[in-house]
Parts: structure tokens; sequence; C-alpha cells
């Protein structure tokens, strides 16, 4: 390894753990910036690890996660939230003291909870992170060079990780053409908990409410558009939800209590036939949902009633 | 009018009360296939008229909708279902005895109610229906001649409508390209309470609930695909939905509490840390959205489970 150091990349070596559509997109867009000399690939699927080689993915692979790391000086783990704990546990004792490490869990808390039992003092090499990019497809060959263009990425750092750390794994990131934020864990899950998690189990919970009835072909066959694109996310991977739904139960359970409540509301609307205050209701959604599609602050709305209008 | 009776149109006047996206895209399609010689259009704004006018979808307009049926053999209703009771009465003494009332409601035991009311014995003229196409866009501008092509149109004719009266309808909504099915009221109203005037309640609720918040901006910055896909219908129209909630309130209100008692379920598993009955819902949810994306009937889901997979 004699490179010039002016032209060597600003990683040596990053370990992907769980080379599918956001890990090896991830890894695509590293090597494609220049970033990364060499990129080493983990997972159980020895197919789907193969298949990862051949698309030029990654430069080598094991299904050891030890091994993956051993030499690395990033390490993303790309893995559903469920097998966080025992990932790190394993790596733990293999990371090279310098070594970065970085996830992308949907959710925090439990992550930095997951990542302080595993490592110990050395919870100052984690910095938990979410790119926030669908999942609808999953597998290497799904990963795309430009997944994260223009996409989302929370980091959530404690209050003791070091800043270059965080510096180097936003860095990766941007490279990504990622827009990278900052957020405390709290903040982030209770955000994900409200706009991602609780839509995905409302739409599981109707798929599944219709799908039980003696009848439910009747109703299926009556569905239309608007149904097909409220349940797009009833599709998602049941593990993988599954995994979320639990590791950011407290943030879900508060956010399907106050959903619940507002429920009862229009069920009591709804009872007393009171379509001005249901008509009140979809209205005020309605220019919420519109304001945030056409990118305009939402306390900008009154200005929309123009007197006169 | 001395037109030879073989190259006469199926209906020599149409009437279309309410000229926007599915009254508009009606006589389009009409016309297009030679069913109709002459089509008169009637609503509230002489603009939306004019343009009507314009874009050759009708023939002459008024603002009268007893002048609009005075000479019509088929009316179609497709205004908004709170105003059809008012339209009904209006237009009652107007209709010719050989005339078919149709309309495009999205519920069926109400509007089935005001006919009764309005017409009188005369409901025998009264075929009600409704075509299932979206209506995110509206006015006639938004009309399009194939907006019906493969798209289902429910009739629930009364246990009394004369079948030549079904016939008729049958006839006009096949020339634009429909998929004509038969319901009762009853059996329309709770299937479509299920697959879509729920739904359109529970993302409006969503969204109103997210936007009432102090920090409502901070959550709408962070939504992403999954959220304007299952929020998309909460763009709909809030008059038109309030009227079809009002209007199916009970059906929708029996809907409304399955869902809730899903939800309470759901709550449970979660408050449990029940990780196997979370992952059974959101697979059962899965598999059954899939199978009705790919069209494949419900009950052949287990096949897919091939013994050695």
């Amino acid at each position: 390894m004699t490179q010039d150091v002016l032209s060597s990349p600003p990683f040596s070596c990053v370990a992907v753990i769980g080379v599918g559509l956001i890990g090896g997109s991830f890894a695509l867009a590293l090597r494609a910036a220049g970033m990364v000399e060499h990129v080493v690939g983990c997972g159980r699927s020895i197919a789907n690890l193969k298949q990862a080689e051949t698309l030029g993915v990654v430069d080598r692979w094991t299904t050891s996660a030890a091994e993956a790391v051993a030499d690395a000086d990033l390490v993303l783990l790309a893995t559903p939230v469920g097998g966080l704990t025992e990932i790190l546990t394993v790596i733990a004792p293999h990371l090279r003291p310098d070594a970065i490490v970085t996830d992308a869990g949907s959710t925090k808390q439990d992550v930095v909870a997951a990542a302080r039992l595993a490592l110990g003092d050395n919870i100052r090499q984690f910095v938990p992170g979410h790119p926030i990019a669908g999942a609808e497809h999953s597998g290497v060959a799904a990963a795309k060079v430009d997944l994260y263009q223009n996409r989302k990425v929370v980091l959530t750092p404690l209050a003791t990780t070091p800043e270059p750390a965080v510096t180097r794994v936003t860095q990766a990131w941007l490279a990504c053409g990622a827009d990278v934020r900052r957020m405390t864990a709290a903040n982030h899950d209770r955000v994900f908990a409200a706009v991602s998690h609780l839509p995905h189990l409302l739409a599981f919970a109707l798929v599944h409410e219709l799908a039980g009835r003696e009848d439910a072909d009747l109703f299926f066959d009556y569905a239309a558009s608007g149904f097909r694109d409220f349940t797009r996310i009833a599709s998602s991977h049941p593990v993988m939800w599954r995994d979320i739904c639990l590791s950011n139960r407290s943030a879900l359970l508060q956010e399907l209590h106050d959903y619940r409540r507002e429920l009862d509301t229009l069920a009591l609307f709804l009872e007393r036939a009171d379509g001005a205050s249901l008509e009140g209701v979809f209205s005020e959604a309605r220019s919420a949902r519109n304001a945030w599609v056409d990118g305009t602050p939402l306390l900008n709305n009154a200005a929309e009633q123009l007197p006169g209008e």
C-alpha cells in the first residue's frame, strides 16, 4: 500500500454490513465520488454478496462481520434494526481504534442504546444515522448510485460524540449527494413515528382488516387508485417494519394514541352529522397537504385567502 | 326533426347537470361514440358552462336545471351528492315521461332515498349509478373522452326499477368504455365505505392531526414519499367529501368502528412488544395487497408458498 497521500481517497476501506438497496447504494455512490479505496461487503446471503461483487458494488465480501470490519476505517450497518445489537456485539472487539461506525436504521434511540451496550466506551466511535430513502425494493440488484441525491440523511450524534467523527460521516453522505441534517435521537424518533411509522401501521391495519373478511374479494374488487396509493406502504417488508415498530414503540404508541383521539373526534362529528366540523377538518388537512406538496410554509396558508376572493 | 330512424343515435338529448370532470367526460364519450344527438349542460358557474360549449362538451347550456331536462331522454346528475335532493325536486315536474335519470354520486342509499322523496311514483325513471373514476381535478377543463375506458361503473337499480331503464343506462356507460356492474345500494355503500370513504377519512385525519401541532413544520419537513402517497387523497375536495361522509355515515361509522378495533389490537401488540403478532398482521396485509395489485385471487395466496421454498 504505497499510495501518494495527496491522491488517497478520504476512506481507505469501507465495510458495508447488509449489502441491499441502502448499503449497496451507499457503496456505489462513495465509489463513484472517489471517496473510497476499497469496499468490503458482508451479509447472510452468499448469492446476494456474489451479485454485489459482479455488479461492482463491493471489491470483496465475507459472511463474517468480524472479518468485514477488521480493516475498515468506516463501517455502515445497513441491516434491519432488530439485528443491530447482535452485529454491534460481534464487531466491537474487531474494530480499528480509529474506525467510525454509522448505521442506516429507521429508529435511533433504540440503536443508540444497543450501541452503548455493545461498544461500551467505544460508543465514541459511533455516529447514528438515518438516510430517508424508499425501500420498496430490496437486495443489491435494487442499489442505485444516485439513490441519495437530494435525499435527507439525519445524523443523531450523542452529546459525547467527538465532532470529527460526525464530520467524517457527514462528508461521506455529502459525497453521496445527500442533504445532511442533525437532530437528537429522541426528536428523530418522535418525528418519524408521526410521518413514517404511524402511516405504515395504519396502512397495514386497513389492508389486514379487509383481508380478514369472509367477502374480502368483493371489497378488493372495487378498490381503486385512492386505495392503491393509500396502501402502497402496506406492501413494505413485514420483518423490517416489525423491527421498526418494536424499536420505536414508545414514540409510536404516543402517535397512535393521538391519532385514535383524532378518529374519536371524527366519529363524534359523523354521529352528530356535523357537516361543518367535518368540512373544517378536511379543509385544514387539504390546505396543509397542498402547502407541503408545493413547498410553501404552513404559516403562509392564510395568505392564500385574499380579501375579495 | 325528420331524421332517418336507422341513423338516429340512441339518445336524442342528454342533459348533464354538473359539467365537471365526471359529467363532462360522460358527454364527451357519448358524443364520440355517436350515442347522442344533442347535449345540454347545466351548472352554477357560467364561466365553466361557456368553457364546456367552447370545448365542444355541450351543444348548449343553461343555469336552470328545469330547462335543461325539459327535452332530455337521458339525464345525468353529476353534482356533489349533498345537492341532489334539491336538484331532483326542481327537475321532477319537468321530466319527460320517457326520460331516464341516472346519477354519478359516490353513495347510493342516500341518493335513492332522496330520489324517492323527490320523484314519488316516477322513481321508476331513476337508475342510480356510480362511476369509479378519480376526481383529483375538477371543472370541465379536466374532462377526458377516455376517462371511463375500462373503469367500473356500478348501477344500483331498485327492485322496482324497470329492466329497460337499466338497459338504457347500461348502454350509455358501455359506450363510454366502462365495465358496468350491478349491486344493491346497501352493498355498494358498505363496499365503498370500506375501500374509499374510510381511507379518505383516515388520510384527512392524519394530516389534520399533524397540521394542528405547534411544530407542524418540523414534521412535514421530514415527510417523504410514503407519506405523500398515503395522504394523496387528503388533497381531495372538502365539500365533496363532507357530503359523501354525511350521506354514507351509517356504513362509514361501522367501518370506522371496525378499524378502530383493529388499531386497538395493534396498540395492544405494541404495548406487549409482541413482535410475532405484529409481523403476522404485516405479512397478511402485504400478501393481500400484493395479490390484489397482481390481480390474483386472495384465496390463492397460500399456493405461493411452495413446499421446499
